[in-house]
């Protein structure tokens, strides 16, 4: 079933994409269908907006990705950048440019995926722009959130001593895609061959179904604690941490032995024959939270399940370094994603 | 002088783009750099935001539009939508998707068109994205603003009597479009020969550097004056109507005499062998505002410079229609810019 995007045109799309959404939030006062969304916050309350452009063939592709899982990670990626703020998510807008490759049938998959993420986070769809595009997919996806006034956490409040944590583990949504353009090259022209992905679900999950981590924002106020900085890992742990000590004019030591790796993406580097380390410092797309804290709430944090100590923040002098396993300094270096410089 | 993006990468071109960058408004709190902006607005204001998203071949053509005129052009649509909602712009997101076409100096004059449009209303550049393209140029602007909770104008309040006006003139920039397009396929392939606008200023500024309306926005404060309905016009006045009378459950009678049309406007349409009223109804891109107002507000609003009475809402059963000159009835039928269903 594929229907054409020009029999329903820009309104008769975007009322088929937005029927029946509902705003569940007190924030959101009046969503799509007029010039602007109508929000409205307490003043006690910061508002956050973040945004991210996503490019099909930059950003994703379509030959493995499903537009589903695609709208659910376009979604999940701003509601990351909120949560990094220690802010929670409320709104967004969704602007899509649509070659006309896609069908009405395509766009409700889209639409679907980023619903069920909107649903699972609690977030409202309050506007957007639908419109063409010559070629392939854009995803424009802007994300409003909210904080306590005194509760936001910058990524310039790193202070000497500070500990540095992070979330779950790191390195697999970056083997996940690597799984999936190995299969991609072998498969090329094969239709009928199923790659087997058993065994490595969880990478695939990483890659294809990120989430936002919603939980540590929520167990670190729960536990009375506000990080001195925060940011989440898109582009890999090392550009991120670089950042913050840049920002903080501070310095860190990180130490390999301490970095989060799950079990799959170890064996996955081993097949690739990649080094484990370099993959979790720079693999990127994590969506983990990095953040410091002072040395203070060390206790507080290290009972809590799913926050890893990775090191601590320096004076700027001594600069960024990991410490291997055999006690040698590396210096720190953004090998991340940078999709400017990385352009083929 | 040209030099390539990847020379900088992603964070050295943000570095560039938004160097200098100062906060002008009391609600912006913290801009570029973290993982979201930081806005904060009193309890009393609702907030405001909207989103357009452009891409290259479908809603500019670089070929004759300057690089600062489309910066310029794509921060003022977003600002006459928040007008359009009876508030005031203040700040903007600015996501870019760029391919290894556009230099650094590109982006240069890009920028200085959007941070043009941000110092002359007023508006901050508080974040964004940019990335890499792998065909054309794609903008994202996200604009954020302000408007007071019993004031914010939606497109659904029109009222049976009430009186249908509308501010500046329509058509001259759907005019100067077609010059454009005239131009570039006369001089296609020779390359030294030199347009000649002389006498058509006016089309071309319409079409390269529009305005948005806040002058208007102020006028009708000034005057104590709130509109019962109100959209901008990006679509053409007859799609613009349509959605006002059928988000408001009403019909409309527009006088064809009462459109206002600048004298160039009509030489040009001559020119071409046009419908003048059809150009004026269904353009589009003109950005002015189309609102009603209680019959009661007749005198105030007459009153007015820059403002037009161009008819009357009336029952729903009436349906849409212009009055021609000659007292003849047409339904208003939505011919303006629909990208979804133009598409080539």
């Amino acid at each position: 079933m594929r229907t054409e995007i020009a029999t329903l045109g820009e309104f008769g799309l975007i009322d088929r994409l937005t029927k029946g959404i509902k705003l569940e939030n007190e924030s959101s006062k009046y969503g799509v269908g007029d010039d602007a969304a109508v929000l409205s916050y307490p003043s006690e309350k910061q508002v956050l907006v973040t945004t991210d452009l996503l490019m099909e063939g930059v950003h994703f592709d379509l030959t493995y990705v499903p537009l589903k899982h695609l709208g659910y990670k376009s979604a999940i990626v701003n509601f990351s950048d909120i949560y990094a703020m220690n802010g929670t998510p409320r709104q967004i807008t969704v602007s899509l440019g649509l070659s006309k490759r896609f069908s009405v049938e395509d766009m409700d998959e889209l639409y679907a995926g980023i619903r069920l993420a909107c649903q699972q986070y609690n977030v409202d769809i309050v506007g957007g722009d639908t419109t063409s595009s010559l070629t392939g997919l854009a995803i424009s996806i802007t994300c409003i959130g909210e904080a306590d006034k005194d509760k936001v956490v910058y990524r310039n409040g790193a202070k000497e001593t500070d500990l540095i944590c992070v979330s779950g583990d790191l390195g697999a949504a970056y083997m996940g895609l690597q799984l999936l353009e190995r299969e991609k090259s072998v498969l090329k022209g094969e239709k009928d061959v199923q790659p087997d992905f058993s065994g490595k679900e969880y990478l695939l999950e990483r890659q294809l179904k990120p989430e936002a981590r919603k939980d540590i924002i929520e167990k670190l106020a729960a536990a009375n604690i506000i990080p001195t900085s925060m940011m989440d890992i898109s582009d890999g742990l090392s550009s991120e941490l670089m950042h913050i000590c840049k920002q903080s004019n501070a310095g860190c030591r990180v130490y390999e032995e301490h970095i989060p790796i799950d079990y799959q993406t170890a064996v996955m580097a081993e097949e690739f024959n990649m080094n484990l380390t370099t993959c979790a410092m720079n693999g990127g797309e994590d969506y983990e939270l990095l953040f410091t804290i002072p040395i203070a709430d060390h206790e507080k944090v290290s009972q809590m399940e799913g926050i890893r100590l990775i090191g601590h923040i320096t004076k700027p002098e001594l600069g960024c370094a990991l410490i291997t396993r055999d006690g040698q300094e590396f210096e720190l270096k953004a090998q991340g994603w940078n999709p400017l410089k990385e352009e083929k």
